[in-house]
């Protein structure tokens, strides 16, 4: 019998399910009654930024790009079949990606849900790659990562990463580079997923529609069936904190010029809620730059930007960092009003009671649209096990808050500024 | 009183409501019980492909991409404000895209859906554009127009379209050309919607948890106080069958080459569905071609393709279109190999009954993904309104329909030929 614990979010009738597994399985489950679709995601604690740590009192450095590699080759099959197309077989569509900081594999199905667990339980425990589909994997990948560098705004990103971050894991595309994915040996890949596939740094969320009880039931025995890597006590080696590079220009096959902004905040403490973070320099970022703001409207009416202009805020336990990226025709006039913007943000006429509500109202609106989205549930539940919070934190921020918490944040932070030009 | 007709669709416990109202416009309700999130989509029969027409017994012929200029346009509100801000202000997310055949304007919300609605159905009808404010747009356009033209696949795509039906509006990008777009003027932009935007060429599809007979009354109610322009009988120019330009070769600053094949079909007959034309072409290359087929696996497993091999099949009612798409080191090896399954489709090991019921059944089962999704219903009905007939139309489809249907298709299309190669 799975014990399930039971959270009720009666604000919006949904109720999560959580529960540990004896096989070590964290598990969550969202029922959402009347949906179709059914979305699993089994996200293992192992992503771009884990090259670096020591187990046993030995210290590892591994290549970078080595999980996003696993992820890869954990989808060859017996025989060299392709996990996707037995996932197909099922009905199910399947896919994974590798973030900073885990690998999470997911199918989305209208069919055998059951059967298709079964298939992401297992197909993740087991190795089927060879040294010579190893090999192979490589050029494949050395494609994947020539694509990334073709497409203007990921480039754009990645370098402005690299300043942010130097000589980190951060500072390299998840994917790795040429060079590192060519170091990449068998024996690593079996090394890494021996260290970190393992019985509990595993979490499964499942969102769609089911009896939370008898699904428990079915992902527990198929737990039970598996030979899962005994847990491992792998210490992580915190980012390094480099002099950010505050400046750089570089050239693309593009039209209209870009550019990036970052602020590398300090390291969250313990007892601080990456979650709460994150939404709070989102309502001051709305609050300053977003759409409804005077100071957007005034650079959209201007053309000083289009509506490709974004805010990105990224907050985890041990870095957190914003960016802010724009076309425009004037990358440099740009870049110096956004950080008047930052550093007269208590000033400005865009920071009223009235304007906040609109952002928090606005910010609720997007969670309750998520909520009708089996994948996005998903997926953000995978990192935040605790995102249904979302409404009640939003109550229990005030404007004051985010005043504080923002500009402490701001007055703390590196900036790094990257202008990509046309050729 | 609004009447609604009501169709139920049992076998999936949905119920569809339909509405011709007073005013003309045509009214599509979709009511989901426990979704948070509400779409509303407008169409206007009015897209990239209608720059040619009689009216009056004259004939009419406007640069290209003024539809999508018109969209740009209806977006300023009085004294030059963004009609986006407004729909914000309410809590709701606008947008909008112009296609080949229809304007449609939409906006998604968890929010204000009636005051949202209003704004929906009166900002389409008013204008706001000036001399000046047009001339200020075309730069906007032109550098969206570059953008596409920057993105290898878009141009890959709009290359081939330009080759399978040369010398008509479908030879165009959406956008227009710079050229076309300097030439459209202020009175065109006027004229047309006078034209087009008028009482019975609209269509509004709402779909989320409303009561369609309360949200009707909204809906008739506001078109009551708004001033449409009236109904007029617009013939529409056949599209021209010119001979399809078979190859060609074309250089993009590209990592690995790029091919796409296009197939293009006789018009369908008067009597003939464009959903279930769709559905049977997308049946057979599924099974012939589709990640679940032996030649797909074959192809991906010695490297010839990768996951961005692609299969679209495009039906109107006055044109219909097939195109296949791959990142391939060898385009022409793959072009031959695509043609040659598509010769021997009845001696293919992949058709089969059983490989048939599995793509009926992936069928199937995206359908029933999409149910879950306001946007991608509100899309869908938008075009179709009998969209939710696929289910019994997937069961009215057999191998034999398929094959026959489909050999016909290819026997009588046009097939042109493109690779993109690195520059």
């Amino acid at each position: 019998m799975v014990k399930l614990i039971q959270k009720e979010y009666s604000q919006f009738e949904e109720t999560l399910y959580i529960a540990k597994l004896s096989s070590g399985l964290q598990l969550i489950l969202l029922p959402k009654k009347g949906f179709r679709e059914t979305v699993a995601m089994m996200s293992v604690g192992f992503g771009a930024m884990d090259t670096d740590f020591s187990y046993k009192g030995k210290l590892y450095h591994y290549p970078s790009g080595i999980a996003h590699f696993l992820e890869h080759k954990l989808f060859e099959a017996a025989q060299g079949e392709d996990v996707a197309l037995q996932f197909s077989q099922l009905g199910a569509d399947s896919n994974a990606y590798t973030s900073f900081d885990r690998t999470s594999y997911f199918f989305s199905t209208t069919g055998h849900v059951e059967k298709s667990l079964q298939l992401l339980q297992s197909f993740i425990v087991e190795r089927h790659f060879t040294e010579q589909s190893i090999e192979r994997e490589k050029g494949i990948i050395e494609q994947e990562i020539a694509m990334y560098q073709d497409d203007a705004d990921d480039r754009l990103y990645q370098l402005l990463l690299a300043q942010l971050f130097p000589a980190t894991p951060m500072a390299q595309d998840i994917a790795g580079s040429s060079d590192s994915i060519a170091a990449i040996s068998y024996k690593d890949l079996q090394k890494n997923h021996d260290l970190f596939y393992t019985a509990d740094n595993r979490k499964l969320v499942v969102v769609g529609d089911f009896s939370p009880k008898d699904l428990a039931k079915v992902i527990d025995d198929t737990e039970e069936m598996l030979t899962i890597p005994s847990t491992k006590k792998i210490e992580k080696i915190p980012i390094a904190y480099n002099p950010v590079i505050a400046k750089a220009t570089v050239y693309q096959d593009i039209v209209s010029p870009k550019v990036a902004v970052g602020y590398r905040g300090l390291p969250l403490g313990e007892n601080q809620d990456p979650l709460r973070t994150k939404l709070v320099l989102q309502l001051l970022l709305d609050m300053l730059l977003g759409w409804t703001s005077q100071s957007y409207q005034g650079f959209y009416g201007t053309g000083l930007i289009d509506d490709r202009f974004d805010i990105e805020v990224e907050c985890y336990g041990n870095f957190l960092f914003v960016v802010i990226t724009a076309d425009t025709y004037e990358p440099i006039a740009l870049a110096t009003k956004l950080q008047q913007s930052i550093n007269q943000i208590k000033d400005l006429p865009d920071v009223t009671e009235e304007h906040f509500q609109q952002v928090v109202y606005e910010c609720y609106g997007a969670f309750l649209s998520e909520m009708d989205s089996p994948y996005d549930m998903a997926m953000q539940l995978t990192r935040f096990s605790h995102y249904l919070q979302i409404p009640d934190m939003l109550k229990n921020i005030s404007l004051e808050d985010v005043l504080r918490e923002g500009l402490s944040f701001f007055e703390t932070a590196d900036r790094a500024e990257i202008v990509m030009l046309p050729k």
